[in-house]
């Protein structure tokens, strides 16, 4: 395996031999655009003014001002054509109530830290009042089917602490999240309560999508924190008949509207060839979307500033596109890929998704042929000056994997142990993105686009 | 350059096929040793206890407390043979006076955040008062010598924030605080206030060791924390007359003792080889020492824990040393080192020093021939299980580089981002050590280890 990508690299080298000889220029270029990031941590400032809108969930108030604020960055800071593509997409609230209690019924007093997932339904004006039963996954809920009905179904998987990719572990528990209600509404369940998906031993709740099977009733769905979950467990160990009481606020209202927010800098030499690096600018309703998604969409931002205040002027245009909607409906991605698909002036040759957090840079995950992936090897004593230490096949992200005919899709991918202490949570806010972690980020991302833009693939 | 490297990893993957068949046996231990440090956490919560002795200035009461912890925790973990060995060191206090402020007869009142060099000497029991020089460095000192005479020099010389690498920024700025006070005692200069040598904007000075050169008077130096020399500075620009009152009851104590902690597990084959893991064990007073260098210290420990319960048994011996007064002296490396080349019944074949925080895993940097470093290289796949992306040549650290006759010195490099916001202040504190990259970390060494051991060089 070894031996088989190593032969890769040499083949490689000799057909692309030209860059190598533009390496050394190059690394000098990577090493002024790290410096001045580093330096100016404008970036970082950029972020501290977003975090004042506070989250930006789609269809809220804050979400339309703060797009009107990335709109007039993005001319401050010299991004070209700077646009708006308006979607209609899902607007769902989260309302006052968000309480779950030992009913009154039983002896003690104990309220549990949860926090309804997103697209949830409510309990309407009143609440639910029901037993509990728990599950530790799919499996242990068809073998419990019998004993579901009218109860409160507490799915208890941990996330698997002993993953060293954090992604890995959150892709294996994160489907009761987004399943589970359906899968307990099936055998009459009347609600679900989840155990959060993240990596931080607290109190702390994580929200996220969920989505519900038209041929079952909607139940409610809410997460509950990592040590609530551990509470609640145990006190269902000794009292299997406790009752809770179940209150959300929570609803979906009529779709309204949300907006992919666009700049660009024009290439010189073929200004019809497309570089996109972006991601999405929407967040969920706790905590300030600083990781998730705000630092990484101001990296990309931020790239484009680098270059142009540099004088680099790369020859294929590199546009910054910071998607509406991911957290929900995906209809951001989805618009602006139909509106590239249906352009024929334009051609789009890779794209970078950056939503991964703001941690110090490690790779860039890519999906691509061989021949390409081995030309973009060649730049690694490049991207090596911003901390890229890899380039290995793989996902890009949920955003840019939607635009069609790409020779490349990019994932940037920084460190990632930290990610799900915050994600989706009251965990995720400015004071724990590290201004020179994302700094390096927005060069990683700018020298990448530039390596992109002026060798193409 | 990349051809050459790629050659050699090719030649050597002949010379040393052997161990490709073990790579995938070796990737599975590798896998067991991360996931039981994510999910057992060990390291870290031994970090928390550690933290309740305050930090560790060799010579100190909490030193010595810690010390007889350190020991008992080696044996619960399970390393033989444990022990201390003895030295004597420098004992250095701060006292209970750091003041620098405007002095009485100024309009202003002000006080600055400072902490006293290492070895420094103080103000004995009354003050300096005198005007200050600001210089840029030491040519801008040689340009200015000619009005140093009775003044305190203040070096302002801003740690390089456009540096990726951390450390190399600190090598670059820290010469001011090791050599600064003699150089400016040459001319006459009554004490010396320093720039704090880190990479936070924030009022916490940074303490470190200085030396005094004998051929000149051995006067008073200080750190000064980074927005107060902002402020200094601004301030001197307006006016240059500007008094100070330096007050420092720090002293010199008489030498005292310090000890090296040592513990290991047993070779199976070859017990008399040793690999030594390890840290320093002293801290600066000022924070916990959580970073530097109490977690990498209890990284090494918890190594060998990790082999030892999963009942990992290596080839040859892997001893954790937890060298005694590392900031000050360097003592505890250079008795090691001595006691180890007088002994003839054992062979020293490598050495691995964390000293650089308890970040996420980045690489090894190793001092080594190049049919070893090749042999190492082709490990990479088995360290990468514990996000180890590389192995360079490069520098160790400055206890194990003491040891003499090994086949390669090697340094555990974690991400060094956030390290010198906190190095040798108050803002090294066990809140900012993360478990996942503190327990990372100990695998990593672990593993590293375990091939060293296993494969020898």
């Amino acid at each position: 395996m070894i031996r088989k990508f190593l032969l890769l690299v040499l083949f490689c080298g000799s057909v692309y031999s030209q860059t190598s000889a533009d390496i050394k220029k190059y690394k000098n270029t990577a090493n002024s655009i790290v410096r001045k990031a580093l330096v100016e941590e404008k970036g970082y400032m950029l972020l501290g003014e977003l975090s004042h809108f506070g989250s930006r969930l789609s269809g809220s108030p804050n979400y339309y001002e703060a797009v009107e604020w990335a709109k007039d960055r993005m001319n401050d800071l010299g991004l070209a054509n700077v646009r708006l593509q308006k979607i209609m997409g899902p607007h769902w609230v989260r309302g006052g109530d968000e309480i779950l209690e030992v009913a009154a019924e039983n002896d003690v007093n104990r309220t549990f830290s949860i926090a309804a997932l997103g697209k949830s339904v409510g309990t309407a004006d009143t609440s639910i009042i029901a037993g509990i039963i728990e599950v530790t996954g799919f499996d242990d809920l068809e073998l419990k089917k019998d004993y579901v009905k009218n109860k409160i179904v507490f799915y208890n998987t941990p996330y698997d602490r002993g993953e060293i990719n954090t992604f890995r572990a959150y892709g294996k528990a994160v489907q009761y999240r987004v399943f589970g209600a359906s899968r307990a509404a099936k055998y009459g369940a009347k609600a679900v309560i989840i155990r959060s998906v993240d990596s931080k031993i607290d109190n702390v709740p994580h929200t996220g999508v969920m989505l519900y099977d038209k041929d079952f009733p909607k139940i409610p769905a809410a997460a509950i924190a990592n040590r609530d979950a551990e509470y609640l467990s145990s006190t269902l160990s000794v009292n299997p008949r406790l009752k809770l009481r179940l209150k959300l606020s929570c609803k979906n209202l009529p779709d309204t509207s949300a907006y992919n927010i666009i700049g660009e800098i024009k290439g010189t030499e073929f200004p019809d060839e497309i570089i996109v690096i972006g991601g999405h600018f929407d967040s969920w309703d706790k905590g300030f979307g600083m990781h998730d998604d705000g630092a990484p969409c101001i990296q990309t931002m931020e790239a484009i500033y680098l270059l142009k205040t540099l004088g680099i002027q790369p020859k294929r245009t590199i546009r910054c596109v910071l998607f509406a909607d991911e957290e929900i409906s995906g209809r951001g991605a989805i618009k602006y890929a139909e509106l590239a698909a249906a352009d024929s002036t334009v051609k789009h040759i890779a794209a970078i998704e950056s939503d991964r957090g703001a941690f110090t840079p490690r790779g860039f995950s890519v999906k691509t042929d061989s021949v390409s992936l081995g030309k973009m090897l060649l730049w690694l004593p490049v991207l090596n000056e911003a901390s890229i230490d890899w380039i290995r096949p793989g996902g890009s992200g949920a955003d840019v994997a939607k635009i069609k005919g790409t020779k490349a899709l990019l994932g940037y991918v920084p460190d990632g142990q930290r990610y799900f202490d915050l994600h989706h949570s009251d965990n995720d806010i400015f004071e724990t993105v590290h201004p020179r972690e994302m700094e390096l980020g927005s060069a990683a991302i700018a020298i990448m686009a530039l390596l992109l833009s002026d060798f193409g693939l």
